[in-house]
């Protein structure tokens, strides 16, 4: 049975809403768990999910239902860690002064072989640096990326790096663009990923001198890479490329944009149906249609995104995760063993 | 009256609908034209316009209607230029090897007075170049950059730079900041304008060198700026600032992101209402509700953005823009005109 170590501690919402999407997780997708962070406080969580469950609007921004899950049923093994990386701490220091941190110990039971992936939704930098350290990193590859997946109408476009490297080079760049496209092609099941640069034109020669730079590099090798040139923020979602490579810090920009946006568009709606009588009608008729888009974008939906380029499997969730997107995160954890993502993207490269 | 000059070939659908939408502005606003461009099409244009008008959806997204101008009854001069700069051109290159280029004669007219501001939908680059070299730069500004207006529920919000300048240092974005909150004093009318930084995450330290540099300059100035610190992408719509700084790189990203997940929805929201009857039905009589959305985010609305930081008023136009997105923007120049926003921010900087 695959094990996933999950960090009990990391995330808004941490441990309860985490070791309940984890235990959810464990019994729907029939995995075996490693629950990582304080012991005592992981117990009393899973007494209460046994005795009463716990609430989650199953991402459907409704009314919330109660969700039953037999703790006891499952195979869940708790590893205690006395210490908790903050948010606001310096992810390189803090996981060297904290080796007994949660994130650290789940990282190190996937380095140890005890589980076969992660889950994490606290700190995105302490993630990356501790599973950097712990797993290492794939040959050939400099700095490991976070692959984002997001929805358009007809396939998903994957973004990389979604936000594990602020400052880029081109020749990064370029290794992103390998990953993203065993990721889009093993994962997805996109077949010969076209890869584009994210930038704010379509000629060569636009944008800044890192999209500059990485164009010239990818058109160097365009054949093998599929390279289809500049794409810009307007396209991502218009399927003209599989995956664009940006540097980390673009990369999640575009990521929170996408969510504000779409965010305050959905807000737009209901206040502009809450404006008159017969917009509340038409409002509540058009409800059903509406939540169905909500839950084709909502990021509960995809649970988190894989790191790309360390040698294991480490799955980072969004910080304000509760139980339904961790839920999902764990799925994505599960099937990422299952395609061996990580040990094609090595392949690819030797 | 205050006479406008307008780059007629610039855009992806010059001169007509350029011309077009120049002149119902005219009529609409009490505005006086100088048209830069090719002397026999627009002319030809212009007499279409008066004997058969022009077809435009006026931002509504619907059926279009036919409008009627009587151009012969306007204040419009015709400057003529024998060249145009193409969009995949390079700025400065080709502004000084086309002279009789539109947009060079467009912003000369600004910089002879002979016009009191102008309005180019052509590259941008282009407009940026020949504005900053033409009208000059206002004395302690570095690089002129463009100040994008988006909505939010409440009040509007300014990033800056919208796209001028790709590569940019922490100075400039200081230097932008200053331009953005006067901007947003002046022109929307917000009192003391809260300004923040573009990041990825909220804690001081967080991002890549340009932001963390530009927070550490703006925190040293903290009350003269009225600033609030970092602000993530997801934030930009929730009004927890008035001025956001960025580069243009990144700048240009959000405002093309924010168009392409906006117009992503609204097709998955028509393809919902398409997938049954009943849904048909419901989307029927939704769909002025929708509209009503659509015209409030809608980029045809805003019609232009300034360019800060030279010695006169630039309006850059979307590429894309139809005769109603021009007519707005032709209006965004009157209004810069008679609040002075130019002289206003070079009076904060002395």
């Amino acid at each position: 049975m695959t094990r996933i170590a999950v960090d009990a501690m990391g995330g808004d919402h941490a441990p309860f809403e985490i070791v309940a999407g984890a235990v959810w997780a464990a019994a729907e997708y029939g995995v075996g768990l490693e629950l990582v962070g304080k012991q005592d406080q992981i117990e009393q969580c899973l007494e209460t999910i046994q005795s009463e469950g716990f609430l989650s609007d199953c991402g459907k921004a409704g009314r919330k239902r109660r969700v039953r899950v037999d703790v006891k049923s499952l195979d869940i093994k708790i590893t205690h860690a006395s210490e908790i990386i903050e948010m606001g701490e310096a992810p390189g220091q803090a996981i060297r002064k904290k080796k007994n941190s949660s994130i650290v110990l789940t990282v190190n039971s996937v380095a140890t072989g005890s589980s076969e992936a992660l889950v994490a939704a606290g700190s995105t930098g302490a993630a990356m640096a501790s599973s950097l350290f712990g797993l290492g990193r794939i040959q050939g590859i400099d700095r490991p990326a976070i692959a984002v997946t997001l929805p358009t109408m007809k396939k998903p476009i994957v973004v990389i790096d979604g936000g594990a490297n602020s400052n880029c080079t081109p020749q990064m760049l370029k290794q992103f663009a390998i990953m993203g496209r065993t990721f889009s092609e093993k994962v997805l099941g996109i077949e010969n990923p076209r890869v584009g640069v994210l930038n704010i034109g379509e000629e060569a020669g636009k944008g800044n001198e890192l999209a500059q730079a990485t164009y010239n590099l990818l058109e160097e090798e365009k054949e093998k890479f599929n390279f289809m040139g500049n794409v810009e923020g307007r396209e991502l979602f218009l399927n003209h490329c599989d995956v664009v490579v940006c540097d980390g810090f673009v990369g999640n920009v575009v990521l929170k944009v996408t969510e504000g946006t779409s965010s305050l568009l959905f807000k737009m709606i209901k206040e502009q149906f809450k404006s008159d009588f017969i917009g509340m009608l038409i409002g509540m008729l058009a409800k059903p249609f509406m939540k169905r888009i909500y839950e084709r974008i909502n990021y509960e939906e995809f649970g988190g995104c894989l790191l790309l380029g360390v040698k294991g499997i480490t799955v980072i969730s969004h910080g304000r995760s509760k139980a339904y997107a961790i839920k999902n995160a764990v799925r994505v954890a599960k099937e990422a063993v299952v395609t061996g993502v990580n040990s094609k993207i090595a392949e690819s490269l030797s």
